[in-house]
Order: structure tokens, then C-alpha cells, then sequence
């Protein structure tokens, strides 16, 4: 089903940087007219949005692994969206397609921007919309390469992933079981403990609300801690760092808990655990695998289809939602990938 | 030229465990008759020390790469000595030895306390007895395989040292300019930074005494540091974290300047730059690399012989100058190797 071109194209416009966390104040909501496509172009209705922890560094001034979205821009974000008008061979109208469409109803493509979007037909056989932002999408390929490439998991070891119930963590848990890890995740709330223990059959969670991660570690890591992936640095990254166990690998892949800090971040003060246990810490950043998604998306979405690997996704309502859900995921409040449904009249599950 | 075995032994004795920098409280000096060696054993007259920093955390309580010194025990310290009496077959009687002797006059072993304590005969052809304790010794060895092993530097690659002429430090700066690599390090004062590149042939030195350390690898490092071979972390440590080149190495070999603190160790706060730069920071401990010395001393002896390889040590006098040579590492008055001579009668070098 083809919906009409939209007339209107609402927006989301980086209005100013925040300083800690987000507020209304920092968007700007724009209106603008849809025009055509240019020619070998095409045009994009965003169906559903990614929303994701990074998009905090995005908004902040200064160097890092991608520029930062200009003031007055559309806010940067991945997304799905159906093709509503088209002169661009590889994309035909009616084709699902995945990219950087940005927090807005409708995205517009020259060819080359299409490029550097990074947009891709996307088959839905595979998996749901909302699978294709989580487990087949971004955070599904950081949990893909953050933890085989980098924390590179043998059989036997105990791998601890924080951010457990959230999008990259779920996979990352889930795929080092299936690798033969014993896998302990770290999350917040027990409704999030229990889901990742009792539904993704991780052996074993630490609720960081409840109760020391310390004593956590030490009871379900007797034997030390082999992969740690890190999506929340701060007080968690100590801990874990003062239960590695010899030749430990840990994964940086975020730090949640510093990205709206007002002051420094925090540093690592057990950081000298990585000399005595000869440990490494190693940053990653997932387009650096661009190359080598399809392989990827191959090998995660057999492991959907047998049923070795579940997803769960939090799906917030309408774009005018977007500053709200964006902060949920700051405070924790999102359960599992957060998804922006954009368009209202089109399933994102079948 | 074998000198009559002593009657008694000077020794110096873990009194208790020092907060902050050690004082001379901490130490217990001692005088035991000597006693000859059980059978199978040998007998070591103790000629020089090495005075390192690592010494400092074997004083502390708690686990660390090694079991700390108890109180009471006789500090662990390694050096070179000569074979005064011995039914140990490796090591006849007027042998030059090193390994763990301990910050005595006389060390006294069994079979089995002499393989623990890692003795070994040294060849005086490849290098002097302070040559020995230096870049033929531990720091030599924890240059060689720290630098190559785990910072992994490629021609044309800008490799930072801290503590540039310390014993570390000097074989790591010359040794990554005899691998192609263009060297920076960092020092304490005019004279250290002088001497490292205009004698050990460094292309350039920070003093981090004189100004800031980050405008200094600004002028330096055009391109980013890609290894980072760190021996004080503190500060330098994040001002070289913001200055990575991609995929960039940090070492992390000691922490001079954290180990006499009172309060928590200073973590790295700038570390997402680990992230950003897609790097590693990675701990190392020498004892790891044992098997491969052989062929490390083999590679660094050659290297002193054509001349493209120096050393400077700073030796002082007089095991009664223990405590306050071994506080000299934490204030940087040392400059290079620090080596304490035990026996006055014999030279060190000729």
C-alpha cells in the first residue's frame, strides 16, 4: 500500500545545544512544503525512527567520530521509510528502504546524498520494521562487531554487558550465549533483570537500582569478568574493571551515564586493573563495519528466524513525541530499542 | 676478583605500610650473621639494586599483578650480584648473577628459592652491571616487549613516551626510532629533555615542568599520537588521550604518578576518545614475556654494541642510601636508570 505524497513536512530542527540533559527549549518544530524529488533522486516517507544514545554526542559542538548536526539542521537519525517517489534506479517507489532520514514526515535525496545517508533497500522477510532498527539496524551491528570483532568472546568465558535490556545490549547478551559464553547482563529494575534472564536466557542479571554492582559481580563472576561491553561508563565501568580476570577484553561502545554530565567525565579510577590483569580496552564505532553488514545481517536474522535470538522494542506514537522519548532513554525509562513510529496508518509489524 | 663472604648482612625490612610517600619509618634496617647456603643452594653477594618504581606497590596491601612484600620481610628489590658460595651446579662460585636478591648485602638461596627468585647468569660482554639492571634488564625488557608486543608501532608512526629518561623510557624512545617511528617524549625539566634528543637521538621533548603538555604535543604530534607508552598516568595520560590518532595504542606500563596518593587514583577522564579514535589502551606486566628475554637481550645487546642503542644510569651509593634513593623515582630527581650500589669494593662498570 502506497500512501500519497504528504503535502507538509514536519521537523525537527536543532534549535540550540543543550547543556546536560535535552529540554523543549533546545528544538525547533518546523512545517515546510514537500517539493519533488530532483532528478536520479528520491523521496522517503519515514515510517519509524531509531532513537538512540548517540544522538546526544551528535548535538554537542566539537570534534568526535561524526560532525555534530549544525544549528537550524534537521536532527540527525536513522530510520525506515517506504519510497514515494523515485527516479533513482536503485530504489523503485513501494521499496522499503534504511538510513539517515532525520526527524522529520518526509527526507528528500539527491543520488549522492542517497549515499551518504546511507540508505539500503531492506527486505522485510527478515525481520519487522522495528527489527530493522534494532537487531538488523545500527544496534544490532554494534552488538554484532562491538562484541565478536572487538571483545572477541572464546567458549567458556564470562562476558557482562550493561545497558542488558536496552538495544545493544539485548543482541550482545544474546549473541554470546549462542557464541557459548556464560553472560551476565546489567540493567535497571527488575522487570528488566527478569526479561533478559527469564525471556533471552542470559544466566544471570544485576539490577544496578537494587543494590551494589559489586556484589553482583562477585557472585555471578566468581571466576573474574573476560568481555565486559560497556554502554554506560561511569561507577559501573569501575566496578567491572575491579573483577576483570586475566587478559580481559572490555568493549567502550557508549557511556550513557556521562552524555548529559555538566561537568568533566568521569574517569576510570580503577583503570590500573587493566596492568595487572593485562587487560585492553578498545573503543569502537559501528560504521567502521559498513563493509560487512550483509554478513551480519545474514547470520543475526537466521538466528531470528530459528528463534535463538529475540528482540523487544519500545515503540513511542507520532513525531511530535520526539524530545520526550529522546530523553527516556537518559533516564532508563525505555524498555528495549526505542523506536519513533512516524507514520501513524502504516503497520510496523505484520 | 672474589671478594671473602661477608659475616653479616645489612638489610632493609618492610616495618609497615606506608601512606603516601614511604618515610623512613617504614623501614626496618637489620644485621644478620650469615649463615652458609643449605645444598644444592648458592650465595650471592649483592652488587647493585635496581630501584624501581614498580617497588612502591609491593609495599601496599591487597592484590595486584604480584603478592605484596609482607611486613617483616626483607624488601623485594632485583639486582646483580656475585656467586660467593654455591653447590648449585648453573652457578659456580665467582658467577655474575641477577634476579630477585632483595635490598641485602647477602642473598641466600636453596635450588628451589634460586629458580623463584629468577636468577640467572648474566654475560658482562653485552653490557655493565648497571647496563644490566637496565636496558639488559627489567626496564629493558619491559620497554622492548611493551612497545612491540602491545604498542605494535609502524614506520612512519608518532609514538609518545612519559617519563622519557627514566629507565623505561629510554629504550622505548630509541627503540621506536631504530623501528622508523618519529618519537616524542615527555620529561621533567631542560636537562632530562635535552639529553633525550640530543644524546638518545628523540626527535623532539616535553617538559612538563616548563608548560602545558597539551600545546606541547599540538606542535609535536601534528597527526596524533598512534602509541602512547605510558609510565606516569595523571594528567599526561589525558592530554594525550585527546590528542589520538585513529586506531591509536596506549600502553599502560605503571602509574608514577598516582602511587604515593592518598586519596583515589586519578582516572582518565578524556577516555571516550578511545572511542572516538577506534584505540586501545592495554596494561602489561614484563614477567610475561620470560621465555622471549633471550631473545630481547639478544636484539638490545647489538644495538649497544653499534652504538645506535645508549643508556644512562643514575647510581647511587651505599645501601644506607636505600629510603631516600628510592624516594628520589617519586620526586623525578633521578635522571635515568636508578641503581643503588651495594658492594663499594667492586666496579660496576669497566
Amino acid at each position: 500500500m502506497i500512501a500519497a505524497v504528504p503535502q507538509s513536512n514536519r521537523q525537527f530542527r536543532l534549535a540550540r545545544r543543550p547543556v546536560g540533559m535535552p529540554t523543549h527549549d533546545d528544538w525547533q518544530q518546523a512545517v515546510e512544503p514537500v517539493q519533488p524529488p530532483p532528478p536520479g533522486g528520491l523521496q522517503v516517507r519515514t515510517l519509524a525512527l531509531s532513537l538512540d544514545p548517540a544522538m546526544r554526542g551528535w548535538m554537542n559542538e566539537g570534534k568526535s567520530y561524526i560532525a555534530p548536526v549544525g544549528l537550524g539542521e534537521v536532527m540527525r537519525a536513522g530510520g525506515v521509510g517506504r519510497v514515494l517517489a523515485s527516479s533513482h534506479a536503485s530504489f523503485p517507489v513501494g521499496t522499503l528502504v534504511a538510513g539517515v532520514l532525520g526527524v522529520q514526515e518526509v527526507a528528500t535525496f539527491s543520488a549522492a546524498e542517497a549515499a551518504k545517508a546511507g540508505l539500503a533497500r531492506i527486505d522485510a522477510r527478515l525481520g519487522t520494521i522495528p527489527q530493522w532498527l534494532n537487531v538488523l539496524g545500527m544496534p544490532g551491528m554494534t552488538a554484532y562487531f562491538g562484541l565478536l570483532d572487538v571483545g572477541q568472546p572464546q567458549p567458556g568465558d564470562t562476558v557482562v554487558v550493561s545497558g542488558a535490556a536496552g538495544a545493544v545490549g539485548q543482541t550482545v547478551g544474546q549473541l554470546a550465549r549462542i557464541k557459548g559464553c556464560r553472560v551476565v547482563g546489567i540493567a535497571g529494575g527488575r522487570a528488566k533483570c527478569d526479561w533478559v534472564v527469564d525471556e533471552l536466557g542470559f544466566d544471570a542479571c544485576i539490577d544496578y537500582k537494587a543494590g551494589p554492582v559489586r556484589a553482583g559481580l562477585k557472585e555471578h563472576c566468581p571466576r573474574g569478568v573476560d568481555v565486559y561491553f560497556d554502554n554506560v561508563g561511569g561507577d559501573i565501568l569501575d566496578e567491572v574493571l575491579a573483577r576483570l580476570a586475566m587478559r580481559a577484553r572490555i568493549v567502550i561502545c557508549g557511556a550513557i551515564s556521562q552524555y548529559n554530565n555538566t561537568e568533566a567525565v568521569k574517569g576510570p579510577r580503577n583503570y590500573l586493573s587493566l596492568l595487572v590483569h593485562r587487560a585492553r580496552m578498545q573503543g569502537m564505532v559501528v560504521f567502521d563495519y559498513n563493509d560487512r553488514f550483509p554478513q551480519a545481517i545474514a547470520e543475526l536474522s537466521g538466528y531470528l528466524r530459528d528463534g535463538r535470538l529475540k528482540s523487544r522494542e519500545d515503540i513511542v506514537q507520532g513525531i511530535e513525541q520526539f524530545p520526550d522519548a529522546l530523553n527516556r532513554l537518559f533516564t532508563g525509562a525505555n524498555f528495549g530499542k526505542l523506536v519513533l513510529q512516524v507514520a501513524k496508518d502504516e503497520a510496523l509489524t505484520t
